[in-house]
């Protein structure tokens, strides 16, 4: 600590400095030069009233200020937590600054310059005096807000205002507002707040971002140093943690650079998974912007190999038919590119890659455009007719800054859809899920990831915060639909032995139009078990859509139980086992996430394949898995112990077996048929599969047959070593040979 | 059963002759002359190719016909149930032969013409030989379907086909398929099974129309006599009762004119609800329709005050913002205006009615027309650009054949409709739930009404029929949003019993602009108790949007416990009581529907007010509902005791007060603000209400302040005897005088 307060004291001399320096040659730079360009602007002056996706956001951005002018300014003092009056609305004056900023430069009129102004003054002459947010809950108290991180979310948009109405102000003015509010502002939520700051996070992200914004437009390259590179010479505790269990800064690193070298991988693919990237996304996009606008030779763009342009469409390949982002760990289900924040991604991406004409055409789902450079550049797009699908591919991502530390697969196949997780921990907002999956079709869940367990700036449900079923449950092996082993979670759901491992790519294949394959082995969830899962999602002609086929392969060195669930969604229909149900509902554990699942209905397997039906919104399932009389099946429903009622009562199918070492879970997923409530007709509403077997179990090989109800038969083999494209293999299954090359073979 | 062998035995003598005497004369009718008429054809190949929707429905209907014709003929032996594969193409080519005639009228090309042909014929040289289909569920099996009803369903449809093609079969054709098929068929269905046809009951109405229609195209009287009136001098058992419970012909009622009269009220009202009056709807419309073309003289459109084409407004005014019906009663969820028969109801309302413009905008929706003079119409209509919005307002519908057994009363309020029961039993299909409610906003439920538990034609659950379930949970009392009093549903769920009874209208109003009030009461559902629940639906400029208040007034003779459910849908967000939640889920008794619910949480109110706020679809609600530390609040879910897994696991807040006489329990419901998870903002997530109070509470009057959080007061009062418009009224309360004039002061 003493450390940190000399350093402080250095800095703000500096600080100091170098203001006194730019203060004096900052009219030199023009302005706006941030997001908006002085030519930018000049062009869409030009082309005002013929760019009809942009003159529509514009002429709602235009209702919406001019609404709010009318109805008055409303600065509270700041006291409350997220989903609260005072925490709202200084997030909405935020934004209403931002927007009337554009609309000063774009429209020409100082109606909303003045606007700008006086919020601007207004928030100066509270901030002088401000002190700590009042609600302490926060690692990291903020002063407009109760935590620094909507501190900096403030300054980023309050930058590009202050850019907007820079020369609308006089010298004095912007000296008194840089002075007493925007340097105060930006060293409070850097210098002042380490912890926040100087860190690889998402958190710290919107920090840089804000330091460097603001540092962008004052012309203040202290602030600009401090943003790229952290704040210079300070030493941080390695081994201190955040209330999420993450570490703070156990490497070191800190500043935007950092914060785009480390969570991406080479792929693009954010370590917290798709609902963070989302969040993260603005900030880091639109200070790359900043950057691009006024300092080109720093090349943002071109960082690591173009990374950041690269995130934005392994981001968009993270989402469903509907847009919809996959709840990787602590995902929120319903955000997707639809958040204003993607706006500026799919805007950015565009101007600044390669004129991608698949993302007009998500930029025409979203009916809005930025209103700046990028965005015209999308107006025109569309105008002019260019507007191509954006296809959603299979695609395989990386996870690791190097892209060595696993990954996320993703299986597309006509409308279904299986995101297969084999990443690393995720940072704070991981989960336990090695070797988990959901599955979806058309933007519906078939087997559903849970997510989070927190509603968002919902002050009602915890202050709109995480509640303790996020750890309880959602964090938890046993939410997921993946293998816990003796009723604990993966790392004993430690957070410091989950963030040295990840799981290992054993091979994804797309190339075969009809076949696609992921398939990835963990051995560290669980010393001493390994974990080789196989996903294929598969279109044969015998059925009618693809199917999924699941093998999970286990090899431990001893015996133990493991629970393998399958969270359906929707209405069971139909098993072909008998199961029995209790009479009254008891949680089939007291801790690990067991403690949240009531046990419905219980079963010994009657077959050599079980098999269970459901209905989900019009379209028929089948879950077919191989299985013996030693097994259970459980018919499992979240909501135990919830004395809050904090989760959903969802269900699900749980196989476990008890007491086997060696062990090999085999399932397919059919979708199929349809039912229309309005026509009343159900369409074939049975499984298309007839038997599921394993005919092969070696350590080298698995091999499944299936046989399909008119008694055709297919293959799938796949290599449990050697799974390289070039691998020659040969076995022998019910004395015929089979010899094919690459990783798997299906027949 | 001796007499109606002799009576079988005489008619079909009858038969005989008539049909020697009509297969001489019957070239002399003109055909097509049942739906389609020569002019009608006429006039459509003369708008072909100018008439946008009818031409998308042409073209649709050509394109599903000309693959079938490519597939070739499916003539499965008749032996499954509903959803199985003989059922489904059994029903799915009475639809082709439709369809097909129909093309061969509109597009003169004989291939259609021949495809009817060659399944008449098929169907014929199976249907001499065939014997009662072997499945034995049904009190009245069929011989193509399990149930006769479908083989109705099946000559409706056919009769059709037979007129189109009519013309272009030989007099030997026609004789071939008269003499071996329709006629045994008519006979079959009407002679062979009394049961089914000899009734008021949808299935009749379905019989009548089926032999109704093969009669005027083979211009046969006695099977149009039959069908209008009922086989002749035939005795019923007058306390024979069917698998519902339900009375099979307790007043010797029966034939087409008896079914029209029985079921519908005076305003269009079908006694049990929409859900099967959307069923009952096509026979009903499209043999009127028949009979108006060939038959004109009957005017049956004019029958009983032109109830049919009122039925259609009433049915229409049944549907939600989505256009799904209210699942009053046996109702499935999801059905709504765009099933077929409402193409049909909104086509056939339109020609034969005033030719209302508001039914070309449900036309437009549903995007398809009847492919005859009717869809020439609407399809003008629309081409001529007369389609207006057709606004649904708030209606009462009085049930029973004279209109006198009370009704279903539904306020509308901008998005926020109430459905409001306190009608007759409803026949076989109706629920025990006198003065129950349901509440929609935009198409979403807030309060649901349960629906039925049955999975039509999904013939994994109980081969697509009733589920036990049904009369075990949906049908008992405590499944709805009224009171159950100790424990035991209305009339003892004794459908004997209910159905000499009805609830009666207090009054209904919904002339005032911003307030709708709906008021009736019961005194049968439990001998000694009176119930009157009084429910307005208020829009006030201190609340973002309507309120619902809800006040039940129970006088009984002696001390009860009243149980007060509210099914709320959603995710619980917060109540101001304190409540616990158990370790395991027991049911909440043991029959009468609550061995069906698991209490998952359990309070005493700590306040005068217990409030319950919930999120549902982005959007809040809240309940306030006044109490005191005598009551208790259970949190119930259903799916107890339900081993199959038929029910829906769904929540309700369950008001319980014991040992007591008189009471009364007032409620608002609010619904307000919104949550986006996109933009993870949250508006308006709280309730308005500060405080709500009964302020007098006497024989004549019920007073209901509410306390605005802004601190305004709101006074709602009821006049619980005299509430003619023109009543005058004063009270005094808390020392301050209020008069007025009608049923409801509000101020």
């Amino acid at each position: 600590m003493i450390l940190a307060r000399h350093n402080k004291f250095s800095i703000q001399l500096v600080v100091f400095i170098w203001s006194l320096l730019f203060s004096i040659c900052s009219t030199a730079q023009e302005h706006p030069n941030l997001i908006l360009t002085a030519q930018g602007v000049k062009d869409i002056r030009a082309q005002l009233g013929t760019i009809p996706i942009f003159d529509k956001t514009l002429k709602a951005v235009q209702e919406e200020i001019d609404a709010e002018i009318t109805s008055g300014l409303k600065m509270p003092i700041p006291k409350d937590y997220s989903g609260g009056y005072s925490h709202d609305q200084h997030k909405r004056n935020m934004i209403l600054m931002q927007k009337a900023g554009v609309l000063y430069q774009i429209l020409d009129d100082e109606k909303y310059a003045l606007y700008v102004k006086e919020l601007l003054m207004q928030y100066e002459a509270m901030y002088k005096t401000l002190p700590i947010h009042p609600k302490t809950r926060s690692y990291a108290r903020g002063k407009l807000f109760w935590q620094c991180l909507n501190d900096a979310n403030w300054l980023v948009y309050v930058s590009q205002a202050y850019d907007c109405v820079y020369n609308f102000l006089s010298v004095e003015e912007r000296n008194t507002l840089e002075t007493n509010l925007f340097r105060p502002f930006a060293d409070f939520i850097s210098i002042g707040n380490p912890l926040f700051y100087q860190r690889v996070h998402n958190h710290s992200t919107w920090g840089n971002a804000a330091v460097g914004m603001i540092g962008l437009v004052m012309n203040d390259e202290v602030l600009i140093q401090r943003a790229l590179y952290g704040i210079p010479d300070l030493e941080m505790d390695k081994t201190a943690k955040d209330d999420d269990g993450g570490y703070i800064n156990k490497e070191g690193k800190a500043g935007f650079l950092a914060n785009i070298e480390e969570p991406f991988s080479p792929d693009g693919y954010y370590n917290e998974g798709p609902y963070y990237q989302r969040y993260a996304m603005y900030p880091f996009l639109i200070f790359a912007e900043g950057l691009q606008n006024v300092r080109p030779d720093l090349k943002i763009f071109e960082y690591k190999n173009g990374v950041l342009l690269k995130s934005i469409n392994a981001l968009l390949n993270l989402s469903d038919a509907d847009g919809e982002f996959f709840p990787l760990n602590d995902g929120q289900k319903g955000m997707s590119y639809f958040n204003s924040a993607l706006v500026s991604a799919v805007n950015i991406s565009y101007y600044y890659g390669n004129k991608d004409q698949g993302l007009l055409s998500i930029a025409q789902k979203q009916n809005e455009v930025l209103l700046d450079d990028s965005g015209l550049a999308v107006a025109l797009g569309i105008k002019n007719g260019e507007v191509k699908p954006f296809v959603k591919k299979s695609i395989n991502l990386s996870d690791g800054p190097d892209g060595t530390q696993g990954g996320v697969g993703i299986l597309r196949n006509e409308d279904l859809e299986l995101v297969f997780k084999y990443a690393a921990q995720g940072s704070s907002h991981g989960h336990y899920d090695k070797l988990s999956f959901s599955y979806y079709e058309k933007g519906d869940e078939i087997i559903q990831d849970y997510g989070l367990a927190r509603f968002v700036n919902i002050e009602q449900k915890g202050g709109g915060n995480y509640l303790k079923e996020n750890k309880t449950w959602a964090k938890q092996t046993i939410a997921h639909n993946t293998i816990t082993q003796n009723e604990t979670s993966h790392f004993n759901a430690e957070f410091d032995i989950g963030s040295k491992f990840h799981s290992d790519l054993h091979y994804f294949s797309s190339e075969n139009k009809t076949i696609k394959v992921v398939s990835a082995i963990d051995i560290h969830a669980y010393p001493g078990t390994e974990m080789l899962r196989t996903m294929a999602l598969i279109k044969d002609e015998d059925f009618e859509k693809p199917f999924l086929l699941d093998i999970m392969k286990v090899n431990a060195n001893k015996a133990n139980q493991y629970d393998f669930p399958y969270y359906f969604m929707g209405q069971l229909l139909k098993t072909n086992f008998e199961y029995t149900t209790p009479e009254t509902l008891v949680s089939i554990g007291a801790k690990n996430g067991y403690q949240h699942l009531y046990l419905e209905g219980s079963a010994i397997p009657s077959s050599e394949n079980s098999k269970l039906s459901w209905l989900n919104k019009g379209k028929f399932y089948t879950l077919t898995t191989v299985t013996s009389d030693k097994d259970e099946l459980l018919f499992t429903r979240i909501g135990a112990n919830d004395p809050e009622f904090n989760l959903r009562r969802e269900a699900a199918l749980l196989v476990r077996r008890k007491n086997v070492q060696n062990t090999l879970f085999v399932s397919t997923i059919e979708s199929h048929g349809s039912y229309s409530p309005v026509a009343e007709s159900a369409k074939n509403s049975n499984s298309t599969i007839a038997a599921l077997k394993i005919v092969l179990a070696t350590e080298d090989y698995t091999a499944i047959l299936i046989t399909v109800v008119n008694g055709n038969t297919k293959l799938f083999i796949t290599a449990n070593k050697n799974a390289s494209k070039e691998a020659k293999h040969a076995v022998k299954i019910n004395n015929k040979n089979y010899a094919w090359v690459g990783a798997y073979f299906y027949n």
